[in-house]
Formats: structure tokens, sequence, C-alpha cells
């Protein structure tokens, strides 16, 4: 089995008393039958668990499918506003729904590049603005006020703010009360990654009832199926194995780059992320040097700024004792 | 519990060793990892069992996903062209992704306009053309030949024609060789109704390999959970199960029909679906009355041509009986 570092999957499969929760209830369930039109149940079950209003929440299947949703909310013809590197199914739905994609470059640090971005809010019209936290695929976290500052600055402008979360857990970072405070932002939240759950396909956002209420107009009927919806019901009711997990994956994370902080050519970047980058003479090689030790992982290379670099997860300890060593080789 | 005859679902569940089969697969494959990119070997499979090219299928979460699909495909501002009284979902689609939506009656008796939807093939600006069969919600069947005219008149005026045929088990028809003559064709087929998984949320269109390609680059990434892909494995390897009940489906069809043959009041309009409509005096008491004897119908009578009319769908045996009583106390 190869180890798997290129999808920033948990390294750990759904506890397997919930697994069995879960196949227990789709056992019990009739499968001839449509299931909630709008997963009522599952959103209600993440309501609670984000201490947020049933009405501000979607659910559909996987993140994806909602920025999908808010790329056709958005409004054809109109922005999609986002860094450049950037996670690449916001450019990629911009580009398949015919809207206009403006892309401005991270600072060489990774940093937002604050300046340039509310040139471009005041400069183009109105449509969606990302904002990812921590960044994919850099695993960079900002500073909160310059977050803050163009959340703000955006949605003054007409703009709607995708604070997009899908790693936050790692970061220990929360933007649920900026996006409380306004009503045309919202936090983008998966299943995927700190839960362990990304064969499950349930992604959600967090908004004002009324952005969410748009939102749901765009969500095809019965879209999370009867399987997934046991399945996230039990992770709801008993998430704490998350919080194991999260804390084995960040000790794990900060263990690998110590441990490849004095690497004589390749560079473990900074992360606050389930993943972190690797800038190496030649990202080619590199690739195909992991590979032959039976870990895969991703090439970001061609990226604007990423010259060299691969993405790599963070697995289980064994794993990444067989990245370290592999890396060490890489010489 | 409630006679639910309102989703045209199928009244059986998945046969109980398939879902022990489907639960099993589930098991043992690991949740943490995100599923086939594409559903490859899902699509395989539905290709095996359809006798098709599987660079032809795509498979999504229901089949409405696909209509969504088909609908950012034929482009906004273009024309999506359908008959009245139709499918909800493809004028919803059309309305919120901005497309020019245009329909043409039905004749009384429910079959194609032919020479109006001719004249507007001509007149619009090319987009997509639904022709249901059976239609929905009214049953009907229409002549081989008046479908084959329209397909080939659509597709020579740049058309993309959609033959929706969710429902084509009851009425023994199969466009199938129609699609395979032409490269803008598809067939738009369902696991939810005939098969009985509507609770699995699996839908798939039947293509040629470009026009396939051209709509799975619009298909979310990850879009068929795995636990739907188990399901739907099992379903393909063993689809015995499906003839015994569309037989004894329109078996009971016939039956239901000719026993409400002499209502004084309703009128039990022929069908070549798993569903009737049922002509009332007043939809709304009729309605009320179905549903203080637990039986839950579906609302029709605001549609064109539809006045006075439920949706009825065909249950097991016993749930048959109990409408025919009913109905007949409707008096």
């Amino acid at each position: 089995m190869p180890i798997k570092l290129d999808q920033n999957e948990n390294p750990y499969d759904f506890p397997e008393e919930l697994k069995a929760e879960a196949l227990r209830r789709m056992a019990a369930r009739p499968w001839n039958r449509y299931p909630d039109l709008h997963a009522d149940t599952l959103r209600d079950a993440v309501a609670r668990y984000e201490d947020w209003d049933p009405a501000g929440v979607v659910v559909t299947p996987g993140s994806n499918v909602l920025i999908k949703l808010l790329t056709e909310l958005a409004g054809i013809g109109q922005t999609v506003l986002t860094v450049n590197p950037t996670f690449s199914v916001y450019t990629l739905e911009a580009e398949l729904l015919g809207a206009r994609l403006v892309q401005v470059s991270l600072n060489p640090d990774f940093s937002l590049p604050v300046a340039e971005l509310r040139a471009a809010l005041e400069r183009e019209e109105p449509g969606v603005l990302y904002l990812t936290q921590p960044h994919a695929p850099t695993g960079h976290v900002d500073a909160e006020a310059d977050v803050r500052a163009l959340t703000e600055a955006a949605e003054a402008a007409g703009w709607i703010v995708v604070l997009d979360e899908a790693y936050h857990q790692y970061s220990r970072s929360d933007y649920r009360d900026l996006v409380r405070e306004g009503p045309a932002r919202l936090s983008l939240r998966t299943f995927s990654k700190a839960w362990g759950l990304a064969g499950v396909r349930v992604g959600y956002l967090l908004a004002s009832p009324e952005l969410a209420a748009n939102l749901q107009k765009l969500v095809s009927a019965f879209n999370v199926n009867l399987l997934a919806q046991a399945a996230l019901e039990v992770a709801l009711e008993q998430p704490g194995y998350v919080q194991a997990r999260v804390a084995e994956g960040i000790r794990e994370r900060e263990r690998v780059l110590a441990a490849l902080a004095n690497h004589p050519t390749c560079q473990a970047l900074p992360s606050q992320a389930n993943f972190f980058l690797l800038r190496t003479p030649d990202a080619d090689a590199a690739y195909r040097h992991l590979l032959s030790r039976g870990i895969v992982v991703r090439r970001q290379d061609k990226l604007h700024l990423l010259a060299g670099c691969l993405r790599v997860a963070i697995g289980t300890p064994e794993e990444n004792d067989a990245l370290i060593a592999a890396v060490d080789d890489l010489r």
C-alpha cells in the first residue's frame, strides 16, 4: 500500500464503533425513499455543533458543490476575486461558469496582499471574495486584523466574503464571530479533513439566514443521500474523536517540520494546516524519489510563487517517519 | 405510517440481502479517503449494464444535478425548450441559471406538440430540448416517429436533445438506439425509480463520449460518495430484482386504472409510468380526503392542462387497495 499524502486527508478512518453505529442506522432506514429534501436533520445537527442558527446552515455533497453554487450566486459575468496561488476549485468554477476571474499575487511570504486586494475590491464589479484561512496550498495563516479589514471593505463594496475554513481545526483559528457580524459573509467548512470523512462527501457553510436562503435555492433537491446523513448524524453526536486527532496532527506537523529543518537542499515551509509545502531543487526528481519509496505527494511546482514545491499531507507517525527518512535521502 | 404515493418512489426497499452486502462493502472501505474522482468503477458498471461506452457515461448524486449541469452547458442566456406541463426541475434550473425558458403547451391529449416544437427549434437560439418519455407528470408516451423527428430536427439546428427516461422501465420504452445515432443526444436515467434507490441518490446519462466529456468537466470532483458507490455496485451486479418489481408495478398500475375506470366523478388518466393523474372535481377536497385516509399524493391542479389533477404513485398491492377504496368513497 502506498503512503497517501497527496489529498490532505486525515490518516485515520472513522472510529470503528461510530462506523458500526452509522451502518446500523443505514440498515434500518428505507433506501427506496427520498431523503430529507434539504437534509434538515443534518443541518440542525451541524447548527447545534457550531452554535449557529439552523436557518444559516447549508449542507451539500462536499464543499466543492458550495463553491460552484457561490459562483452561480455571484452571477455570471461578475467577479470571483482570489489570490494566486489559490485553491484550484475557485478558479475552475469561475472559468466553467463564465465569471470574471481576478487573481492577485500573494506576498512572497504568502501573506495576503492587503492593499492590492482592497484596490481590486473597489475597481471590480462585485462578486465573491475568497479568503482562505489557513490558506491552501501554502498553509499560511494571516493576521486577524488583515482578514477583518478585507472582510469589512469587501462587504461595504457589495461583495460576498467567503472565509474558507476547511483546515481551521489545525490552525486553532475560527472566524465564526467575524461572519456573524455581517449579512454577506460566510464560513465554508468540511467533514473531509479533521473529521476524517472525505469518502462521505459532506461540506457546509455558516452564513446569515438571508444569504443561506439564497444559496439553498440553488442546491439540488435531496442533495445529501441517506447514507451520508446517517454517517454525519453519528459523527456529530460523538465528535470527541476529532480533538485527539487534530492534536496529534498538529504535533506531528511540528515534528516533521523540525526534523526537516536542517535539510541541505530542501526547505519545509511553515504551515498551520494538516499539510506543508516542501521546496525542492527539482520537484520532478523529488516527486519520483518519494514515489520510489511508496510515498505519494502532490506537485505544486507549476503554481505561481511555488517553484520546486511539493504539497505533503501529515500522515500517521509511522508514515511521517517514512517521509522524513525519504526526504533525508534526497540530497 | 402514511401511505406515501407522492414522490413516485418504488414501494419496496432494496432487497435485504443486497443491502447487507452493500453495508459489508461500506464497512470494509476507508471513509477517510476521497472516493473515485469521477466514480470510474461505478461508471464502468453502468456502462456494462447499459451496453454503453464508459466514456459516454456520467454519474452524479441524482439526475437533478445532471439537469443543472445541462442548463450550465447550454450556456447562460441560451434556451431551455420544453413542453407545458413539464418536470419542474427543468424550468427551475433554467430560471435559477438565467437561461431563456421556452415552453410549448402539450396537446390536450398530452401528446407532443410536434409542429410547435419544430417552429421553436428553428426560431430560438439553440440550447437544450427536453423530451421526457414517459412524460412527467402525465405518464404519456409519444409515438416513436414523433420523438425521432424532433430529435433529428433539434440536432440539425444545433440543440442538445435530452431524452429523459427516468420511468422508461414502466413503459418498456428505450431510446438508447436513437441516442447512439447522433453526437448531441443523451438519455437521462436514474436509480431512484425502478431500482428502488431514491435514498442513495444516483442518476446518470448515456451520451456520446464528446458530449459526456463536456458535461463531466462541469461535475464537481468526488461527487458520488463511497457509500452510494458501494450500494450501486451491488445493485448492478445483481439487478435481477428490478424486473419482477417493474412487472408488478405495471400490473398494479393497470389494475388500479381499471378499478377506477367507472368512477362517477373522478377520472384516472392512462399512464405508462409508475404513477398516474387522477382528475377530480375538486383537487383540494380530494387531496384532503385521501390524507384523512392516510394516503399522501401530489397536487398538480395548478399546472397547465391539469385542472383538478392529483398525481398518484403506484404502491404495493395493499397500498393500492387502500387507494382504490378511498377514491371509491370520494363521490
